[in-house]
């Protein structure tokens, strides 16, 4: 085919940790394994504020550790650590464009979770296949925001 | 200190993946996301049938995906399998020297798998943090085979 396959993953962009207490851990990564943190922010759409923690050195092009608390219960990372526990959330895969990635994999018969995708970490556009789809992991794939 | 920190992450040398058929996922990353096929091996010690995944253009300095297939129910990724399902079973940080880094991460109270490294993939030395240290994730330590 002539189209260009935007669900290509470019990178592994982040693991994502759901955690009770986002100061505790990014306390945790810095003191115990020298990780740093490159950004911060409350995003009211996911029901989260989180935290990208990145080995030194990483200039944002690398794969971060994303921590993820919640704004409260009734949001996904509130229901996921009353269902699990703290630890690993997701898995996130960076593309070039998450719009023609969110049909391309629909195309495929895969689960994608939302129409269009939705804001995510640092302006970036992210969407979701279901864990249905993968083998057991939630993807998120994600098209950073344009410099 | 002087003493070298080793427990310090120098990347995030892999997210490991716990699947029941190591040949389908492959296939899965491979066909879906269009990752490369860097690695495979039959790890005795640690009970798997592994696969390295990565994204194209990474030369094995990047964060890859690590497919892990159980050799049998009695081992870590059978027992994962047979508890949880399959999902995502760990996260690897690199550090420069795993024997250093385990005693560093032990002398702060943290609870370490192993008294010694063992082989893990592609000849590295391998340690594991527990989950009850961490918040939730098993955190595997790995120091690459030298060149």
């Amino acid at each position: 085919m002539n189209e260009k396959a935007h669900r290509l993953a470019t990178a592994i962009d982040h693991v994502g940790v759901a955690v009770p207490d986002l100061d505790a851990a990014i306390e945790f990564y810095r003191d115990t394994f020298g990780l740093e943190l490159a950004h911060v922010e409350t995003n009211e759409e996911q029901g989260t504020r989180e935290a990208m923690m990145r080995v030194p050195g990483d200039d944002g092009t690398g794969t971060a550790i994303q921590l993820l608390a919640p704004l409260g219960p009734d949001t996904p990372i509130g229901k996921f650590l009353e269902r699990k526990g703290p630890g690993i959330q997701q898995l996130a895969l960076r593309v070039t464009d998450a719009q023609a990635a969110s049909d391309q994999l629909r195309a495929k018969n895969l689960q994608v979770l939302y129409e269009n995708p939705k804001p995510g970490t640092e302006n970036s556009k992210a969407n979701f296949v279901h864990p249905k789809s993968t083998g057991g992991v939630l993807l998120e794939i994600v098209e950073p925001a344009a410099d």
